[in-house]
């Protein structure tokens, strides 16, 4: 695009552009439209993601994003503490339990191993999980991570680091969509969903 | 989506959700990305965004954004001063200098009228380009704004408030995209390509 007119619009579009999924279009936009609204409104916008970077408080337990030290999830006396559901962030935790199939607790790693993006284990909050583990409490891990390389080698990287420990490690299953077409479904997902094919009479019993 | 956990969290994702075309979905995704950037670069964003408004500069004549008094294509000693192309922000001016056609001058209406949004005549800059064409100094004014209802609708307005001056008023020709096959072409767009057919030989001299 085009050389801008500001180096103060340059520098505001050049902020936006660093969003994930924002380019240089979408990211001029936004700032003109936000060009067009109040002062007020505008400032509000810049203060509260200051803000929010600033005072954001994590669960001390489990990592995710909370109002008090310990998050509601991991302070609720209903929910199964045996078993930890890892996952990359909130979107994450939303998901699943907007599912309400998932009844345990969950461990926010905060992203994904990914060498391209400069992000290795220590930036992860793996540690943490594994000094979960070690209390003895917990029985099963979940790993619900993406399924792309970064996804798979985290959850590897994670598996050796709890190897030592008797606690059993799996992972979300991986197949045809619920009511998704087999044609419609990528060579690789399919040829998983083969391998990873589910007995039939066991399939019955869990749903009943 | 589900209740987020953390008043701060919803507060900055209500904030992001109010720009145009992203969702609530969308805004939480960058919301999390901001979340795990340093604090230097999340106040570099916000700082960068409210500093834009508070002291962005527009151009005393065509009201478009620029760095000093008065922008650089109204002070450009080549450019057509006879010529006003009217369009609706900087991105338009962006695509038509990006055609290297015009070598007129412009106008930034700074939006459109529309009435759902709240936006009428008076919040746009339409008087300073009466005031424009009052001095005699304009031959013609091309309206190139979007053909939308709303868009229509100020062309029609700015019509009918030219029309006491004696200036020619134009608007941008509409027709199929050149290299656009006719199947694809909506039939608004098609039916006006034949409605305001243009004559092959005066075609022939426009582009020798």
């Amino acid at each position: 695009m085009e050389r801008l007119p500001s180096a103060l619009l340059e520098n505001a579009v050049k902020e936006f552009s660093k969003l994930p999924g924002i380019g240089r279009k979408t990211a001029l936009r936004l700032v003109l439209h936000l060009l067009h609204r109040p002062i007020t409104e505008v400032s509000t916008f810049g203060e509260a993601v200051i803000k929010l970077r600033k005072e954001i408080n994590y669960c001390k337990i489990c990592n995710n994003i909370c109002e008090s030290e310990v998050c509601e999830i991991c302070t609720a006396p209903k929910r199964d503490k045996s078993t930890i559901c890892v996952v990359e962030d909130l979107r994450d935790i939303i998901a699943i339990e907007h599912t309400e199939q998932y009844k345990g607790l969950y461990h926010v790693l905060g992203g994904i191993i990914n060498p391209i993006e400069g992000i290795g284990p220590d930036q992860l909050n793996i540690s943490a999980l594994i000094e979960r583990v070690k209390t003895g409490e917990v029985k099963e891990i979940i790993m619900a991570l993406r399924t792309t390389m970064e996804g798979d080698t985290t959850v590897f990287f994670i598996f050796k680091k709890l190897q030592a420990y008797s606690v059993k490690f799996s992972t979300i299953a991986r197949g045809v969509a619920v009511g998704g077409e087999l044609e419609y479904a990528d060579e690789v997902t399919l040829g998983r969903a083969i391998v990873n094919r589910t007995n039939y009479e066991n399939s019955l019993a869990s749903q009943s």
